[in-house]
């Protein structure tokens, strides 16, 4: 198991359940987790909440995130507006371990209508346990924080 | 089948067997596309091909980007990086047309080292058959061309 972090997890409306889920899950493995909302099963748009999440990643409120709505896609694409912040979206665990391995990634995404929660469970374990790689995957992970637009 | 469109292609040295096969594979469907490297297996830096890309994107040079690494991560992540883009990793054709339907996505990454070519090729199609369904997705999706950083 890992050393307990500080964990943010946002996700929309159509994750709400398993954001509960995953939030009760790894409080009881130790971890500090801010859950940053929605409470409700109101309808909401995703791009609030993953830039929620962001901020607090960027801002080192937070170590790690989760990112959760319908698909996962819609919140990856607004976590990954922040330069600051490496977002994979994943639907396994060998691609949650790359994230961390190859691109130091920060925030894990996850799509609740096309993940199970054994699914993402394991998804995350392999996240939060992986280490960074670093050698030459540092300099393309420095890159993402210089984008060219 | 779609009507033919202007479609950009890029990718890491990982991928640049999957980039050939999909670039030939659009040209016989009558699309024009754009292949922005690499051309060689010399190892490169995926967020300066992922930036190229999104850029292409952005000025309407392209209208839909194919991104491609080994994971298909880091390049989703360096596209995003860009508020005109919207780029879903994906490894099968559900959440190719869930990123079209809900998030209007012009760009689709995948990961040739765990994405076979005909499943390549499945979501590529979902990707590019699909059409926006609008309401009160473009809300969301107006948003994410608005980030909060």
């Amino acid at each position: 198991m890992c050393s307990p972090m500080r964990i943010a997890i946002a996700s929309d409306h159509a994750a709400i359940d398993l954001k509960t889920e995953l939030r009760e899950w790894l409080i009881e493995q130790g971890h500090e987790v801010a859950d940053l909302g929605p409470d409700t099963a109101d309808s909401v748009d995703y791009p609030d909440y993953g830039y929620k999440l962001a901020n607090l990643l960027a801002d080192g409120t937070a170590v790690r995130g989760v990112a959760l709505c319908g698909s996962g896609i819609g919140i990856s694409m607004s976590v990954n507006r922040n330069p600051s912040v490496r977002c994979a979206l994943v639907s396994e665990p060998l691609s949650a371990a790359l994230s961390r391995e190859h691109n130091d990634a920060n925030c894990i995404a996850m799509g609740a209508r096309l993940t199970g929660s054994d699914m993402a469970k394991a998804c995350l374990t392999a996240f939060l346990e992986t280490e960074f790689a670093g050698g030459r995957h540092q300099r393309r992970v420095d890159k993402l924080s210089k984008p060219e637009i």
